[in-house]
């Protein structure tokens, strides 16, 4: 065990990977690792499908903050890396489709990823200050 | 509107997009959408035209920060997207023009971006202790 | 000097720009600038060569944490750029041999650098509530 201040985040129902937690805590911010479209033992769903990929990648940060006791409502900003840019609406309709009228703040660039992955979804989280 | 415990900022004066607010602040930390070069109709101004761009981009982060009620000097991290390594020159100048004496932490990669789109900026903001 | 309210970290032994802070911490988070495989006189050291490179990069971020009076285990981000996907496996085993049994949240993306420059690491750190 580490003997961090800060609370790891690690939900059942999702890849763990043995590198890194899911989230981590400290004081009322969580920052969480970049998701890509892996099912809970690590598989890629739906390699090159990104409209697959991203329902996978929301399901499994809906997993990371019940985890964390969070509301969709507390993420207060949003990265989207995308291999191709033309996945930016796709990705948007299911960014907008989890948020409802919540609208974090959000960034999109192109990047790489590995083989046959086609995003990643990265979000950081505030609790309200009560919660503290 | 959305139950988020969080504040939305959305100033007048630049394109403000309808999937995300320009930026959100949760106790005293703020996260700003990364900025393009759109003018407040969401037009792209000088495409292929890195200065011009990052004039245009710091210009709307002025007007975030007013909207939030940030100095300048409480930006904490900036990174800055580039599609062209070279314009990391125009970039770096524009960055110090805008921040004069304060330094904040910088990491500048090369991403892909839309078309025409030469780079994007994105900062985080704290607040001092004493306004919380 | 600037008149943030922040605390400014730049810590003898690495290089230190001109243009920027290598960390800067507001209340309890500190924000800390990509860092790349530099020498104290900012000369990139092993040009090309990621285990080097990544070596040099945890040790800069060692002079870092210490001038900032963080332990590793406040880290509670981490982003690692690559130029090479292949990289993230040297990478990787860098990260864990640095950080131990602590496990905080990763992502890693592939983007472009300066030349010869094969990979940057971006963290985030927190220290613990009662050190406020």
């Amino acid at each position: 065990m580490s003997d961090s201040p800060h609370q790891s985040i690690r939900p059942s129902g999702i890849y763990s990977p043995s590198t890194y937690d899911a989230a981590m805590r400290a004081g009322n911010i969580v920052f969480v690792a970049g998701q890509v479209a892996k099912d809970e033992h690590g598989v890629l769903i739906g390699p090159g499908d990104t409209a697959a990929q991203v329902a996978v990648i929301y399901d499994n940060l809906d997993k990371i903050l019940r985890e964390a006791g969070a509301k969709r409502e507390y993420v207060i900003k949003v990265t989207t890396f995308l291999v191709e840019g033309a996945d930016a609406v796709v990705a948007g309709e299911a960014r907008l489709a989890f948020f409802g009228d919540h609208r974090p703040p959000h960034t999109g660039i192109i990047v790489g990823l590995p083989e046959g992955v086609q995003l990643e979804v990265e979000v950081v989280v505030a609790f309200p200050e009560s919660t503290k």
